[in-house]
Order: C-alpha cells, then sequence, then structure tokens
C-alpha cells in the first residue's frame, strides 16, 4: 500500500504485478483496493470465464479460485487467456493504476493483447516512443562483434543507439532510435542496419523470436529438406529446439538420443572399432551418428553431438567442454570439434546452438552455390 | 549514478547489477567510479585469469575484453567462475556499494561463493535471518492446495509464514520463520512441516534443485532400475529433463524422438494397425512406444508421451492439449490421458512433468509394497 501511494504521487502509470493469485498470501488486489477505497464485486463474465476453464480441465474451482473473479467497482477488466487472474485498470485521480498477474506469461500477454493499446491512446503523443530492429547474430563473442562493429560506425549517430544483449546462445543488437516520427525512426533504424550489414552477415539469422532453430525450420523447408538429430551429451535439447517451433513437423522426422554407447550401435549403427579407436567423442563418432540418424529415419539431413557435458567424465586430453558436432546434408558430412565453457548447462546450451547454427550456415551455403 | 547516490543516502548496503559487460554500452563501472571520485586501474590478478580464459577458447582478447581488468582503486574483487566480469565491492563512508554483472548465473555463483560470507559477517546479529524451507509439490493445482492447508492449519503461526510459489510443473510451498535464533527457527520450521506431511504426502518428492526428475534418477539408481523415452510431442523434453542432472548416465540409456509414424513404427515397433486403428495419439500407442523403447534400448523402465501440442492439429474428439502418456515397469505398464490447457510451451511442459511424476511415483509404490 504505502509503495502504490508513494508512487502513485509521482507517477501517472503505476504498474503493480503479482499477487493475483488464489491463495491467501495473493493480497494485492485486497490492498489497492482498501488503498483507493474501492469494494470488491464478483464481476459475472470473470466469473463465467474461470468456470468455463475448471470444467475444460475436469475439476470444480474451490472458494478460493472463484475470488479471482472479484474485482474493485469501477475497475476495468483485462481478459488473461493465458491464467486465471485478470489485469485490472484502476483509475485514482490523476493516476492510472494497473494490477497485472506476476506470471511472465501471462503479464506480456495482457499487455500485448489490450494494455499495450489503451496505453498508446492514453498518452498518445506525449510520449516519444521508442522505436526498435532487432539483429541476430550466432557464433561471435560480445566484445568481438562491439569492436568490428565500432571500427565500422563513425561520426554521430543522432538519436539512434545500439545494444548488445548476450546470452549463452549469442549476441542481439539491439538498435533503437528515438523519434516522435514513425517513418523517420524506420529509415534511420534501416540505415544503420545497412551499414552494419557488411559486418554481421556472416553470423546472422533472421527469426521473429530470435531462435536460430527457427530460421534453420524455415531454410529446411524452403529448401525441400527433412532433418534427424542424433543427440549423446546433449540429451535432447537440439530436437526440443527444433520442436519449440509450430510447423516443426514439416521438416522434423525424428531423433535418437544415445547416451550409452550400445544405444549408438544398435540404434545409430555406429562402429564399434570406431569407438574402441578414437573414443565415443570424436570426429568419426560424431560423423557416424549423423549419418546414421539421417540414413535410419530417412531425412535428408542430419545434425549429431558426442561430447563431455560434466562435470564429471573430462580427461585431460578429452576435458569437460570437449564437444564434436557433425552435420550432414545428404551425401556430405563434415564435423567440428568445440572447446566449450562453462557449466554443464552452457555447455549444453552452448552446443546445441553451435549444432543449430552449422547446419543452417550449410544450408544457406548450398542454396547461394546453386 | 544518481539512482546509486540517492540509495546511499538511505541504505547501508547499495547492490548494482549489469552493465559490467566488455561492450561500450556498459558503463556501470565508469559511472559508478566518478561517483565516488575513484579512478581505475588495471588489476593484474583479474587480467591474468581474463587472459587464461580466452587462451583456453582458443582467441586472444580485444582491447574492450581487458578493460574488464580495470577496477576501481581500493575495490575489493569478487571472483567471477562463471564469466568474464568479476564483482566489485566497494566501501564509501557507512555505505557498502557492490557491482555485480547481470547474468543471472554468474550473479547468482558470485553471491553464493564469496559476498553472501561477506555480507553476513558485516551485518551479523543485526538482521533477523530468516530461515526458510521448500517442500516441493506437483500433480495439485494452487488453489486445492492452499485449501487443503488453509483447512489444516489453525490458530497464529507465530514468527512462521507460508507462500504458495506455483510454476508450469509444480507448486513450491515456501515456509519461512523470522527467528533471530537459528535453533529456534529449525524446529519451527520442522514442526510446521510434519504438520503439512499428510496434507502433501501425495504430492511431494524430495529434489535439492526442486526438479522431479532429480527425484526420479536418484529413485531409478536406488532401484536399480535404467530408464529409456519415447517421446513425440514433447520432442525431447522429457529426456533433456532427465539428462539436465550429473550422473544421469548412470540410469539414462537413451531416447527416440518419433515425431513422424514412420519412425514410431521403424525404431518403436509401433503396429501400423494401431495408429489406423485408435490414432496416433491414444492409448495403445503410448503403451507400445513405452514398452517399445524400454525393449530396442534394453532398459528397465519407460517413458512415453504422445500427444497434440498445437496451435495446429487438433480435432474435435482429440482437441489441442489431448496427451497420452505411458510408463512401464519390466512387464507392466499403464497410461493416463490428459487435457491439459495453455500454449504449446505450457502443453509440453506440462505432459513432460507429468511423465516424470507418473514413473517417480509408481516407483515409490513399487518400493513400498516389497
Amino acid at each position: 500500500q504505502e509503495a502504490v501511494s508513494a508512487a502513485m504521487e509521482v507517477a501517472e502509470l503505476v504498474l503493480v504485478s503479482g499477487g493475483l493469485g488464489p491463495t491467501p498470501d495473493d493480497l494485492t488486489k485486497e490492498a489497492v483496493s482498501s488503498l483507493l477505497g474501492l469494494e470488491l464485486r464478483l464481476d459475472k463474465k470473470v466469473l463465467r470465464k474461470l468456470e468455463e476453464l475448471f470444467k475444460s480441465r475436469g475439476y470444480t474451482g474451490s472458494p478460493n479460485n472463484f475470488s479471482q473473479a472479484e474485482v474493485p467497482e469501477g475497475a476495468t477488466v483485462l481478459p488473461n487467456n493465458r491464467g486465471t487472474a485478470p489485469g485490472l485498470l484502476l483509475e485514482e485521480g490523476s493516476s492510472l493504476v494497473v494490477l497485472l498477474p506476476g506470471v511472465p506469461q501471462e503479464l506480456r500477454g495482457i499487455f500485448q493483447e489490450d494494455l499495450q493499446l489503451l496505453l498508446n491512446q492514453r498518452f498518445k503523443g506525449r510520449a516519444e516512443p521508442v522505436h526498435h530492429r532487432m539483429i541476430h547474430t550466432t557464433g561471435i563473442p560480445e566484445s568481438r562483434l562491439s569492436e568490428l562493429v565500432s571500427q565500422h560506425l563513425t561520426g554521430d549517430m543522432g538519436p539512434v543507439t545500439l545494444a548488445f544483449l548476450p546470452d549463452l546462445r549469442g549476441v542481439d543488437l539491439r538498435l533503437s532510435a528515438r523519434c516522435t516520427s514513425a517513418k523517420e525512426a524506420k529509415e534511420r533504424l534501416a540505415k544503420l542496419e545497412e551499414t552494419l550489414e557488411p559486418i554481421t552477415a556472416k553470423w546472422r539469422f533472421e527469426a521473429s523470436g530470435g531462435d536460430i532453430a527457427e530460421a534453420l525450420n524455415r531454410t529446411l523447408f524452403e529448401g525441400g529438406y527433412t532433418v534427424a538429430v542424433a543427440e549423446s551429451c546433449t540429451g535432447g535439447l537440439v530436437s526440443q529446439r527444433i520442436t519449440d517451433h509450430p510447423g516443426s513437423s514439416d521438416v522434423f522426422l525424428g531423433g535418437v538420443i544415445a547416451y550409452q554407447d550400445e544405444v549408438k550401435f544398435s540404434q545409430l549403427g555406429v562402429s564399434r572399432l570406431a569407438v574402441a579407436k578414437h573414443g565415443e567423442v570424436s570426429e568419426v563418432v560424431a560423423c557416424q551418428m549423423a549419418i546414421g540418424v539421417a540414413d535410419r529415419l530417412g531425412a535428408s539431413t542430419g545434425i549429431a553431438i558426442t561430447g563431455v557435458a560434466g562435470p564429471g567424465g573430462g580427461t585431460s586430453e578429452k576435458p569437460v567442454g570437449t564437444v564434436w558436432v557433425a552435420v550432414s546434408i545428404k551425401e556430405t558430412v563434415e564435423a567440428r570439434l568445440l572447446r566449450l565453457v562453462g557449466d554443464r548447462h552452457a555447455i549444453r546450451e552452448r552446443a546445441a546452438q553451435y549444432a543449430l547454427a552449422l547446419l543452417y550456415r550449410r544450408l544457406i551455403d548450398v542454396r547461394s552455390k546453386a
């Protein structure tokens, strides 16, 4: 209550997230209503939606649940299509107070579906909107990318700024322009993107959600390819990334997770001799896995990963982080040795990302040569 | 600068996260140093560590990188074992200012490895520490669990509080006690846990990181079992969850991701007749997948999932969210029909969670009957 009333004194818009759940420790609605002197009333529309939701899940709600249909008088209800707690918008004096659920995907959904539009209308022309353009890259470290960019960009950038957003999978370059005119912003962003093109081309990919797997799926589909995946240390992560995206069934046939050597022999046709001679983490085994899985599942491309994700299992010759990645396109296969740093999670993420990016780039190469 | 100096006026401890990266938009260190009137100096120990890190990755750092070895004079360096930017601790008057990298796992690492201890020493005896105990549950909705708990708990709980922390995988019950004496806190938490035991027993599991896959791996290992996984709509998620945990190679043999029907036939021995008669999302196909994968990979238990994750592919009879899960233990197999709500991501997460929990509970049942 103290925080909300302090915020209302200085701000025209107060956003509160979390505490709208069905349990007694969820108190946001009650606290804000009592602060603003508003009664809670049962909203029949919200109640009906809750009842339908519970019915579809096959259980009847409890009294706790139906407390979520109570709404402060005068509030505008922002429907939640991903959960049970709707967003609530309250006007009080010159302040707008918005209560949103804390679950990130529910909050994002309400913002994108309703709130964004309402706020745009209300604060129209008063804020200088920031326009963005994202350039997704993978395979180049943040520091190296930044060095290349700063060598290339000279002089005053005006209202345009650049941010480097790194994670385990790559670096996103966020271009921002703060202009009142959307047209001017778009032009400036397009110009900067063009200037950056020669530097970023080698590492860049296009994907609305920023996932290279999305770009790979699209490229496979456009080329009429299918893909099968053989994984050892990544344990299903590559397949999971590919199938995260709707429509992956157009290109993804399936995969084999060959965690133990016996599974590599029986399900992928890896040769016992190769493992005995070179070890399971080796170029020849990675290549046999990629070819084996594509062959057995009938796919035109294959991805394989075998490595040491740690924390145990490393040797002086093949320490934790040693990973072989192979990709096959029809009869050709190539492998790469990676020496990755980080904990088990980071090594698995980086290996999966590398493998997805390698097949993506090879397909782009094939296409540009055709 | 404004935010940090405002915070220093009212607080003895100011934590700043993010902006310590190698690119020009990372300005936290420069801004705070200039606020406090401190020069940046090259720290040889940090520099050496950076150089070693780059060497192990096989590239030489750029000048941008080595700016990360610059440290405000008088600062205590908190080593970062997961990335390049160390944490920095600065004393200024009665305030302690701590700069930490923004990458969550790096921040957490520095806190757990060094900062926690330093802060405990500094603020010793002055703060009433909060002691926690987590009870992990899965399979019961937050509202229902809360109802059961509130029916069971009566009277004043003293310095102990309860929070319900739900996500797609389940609900964690966090028990907190605010007592100066650690012994008293522990006793109170143990007593509350005991009181809650009869309500939570059916849904509860023990896992240090809160993941049912960790509990499953341990239970498989203790019983001398191995496991193989056959997945359709979850596309590798179950296998990935199992192999997230070090030591999973003791129990996990491998898996088959049978996204297309042909892969179900050729790699898992699912019968064409069963698919033609009942559809690929059916009890009989789920059971054939679980038995088939365990049999072919030589495992004593099997997990299978086949369903409609959406957004496309639903029918009136089998709408999006219809999922069959099967688990086998030696010669027995059982399947469950789920009707899940949410988007593709939520349906996949919920299905994987359900499957992992089902095998876990069956193994506990077998053990308690033995």
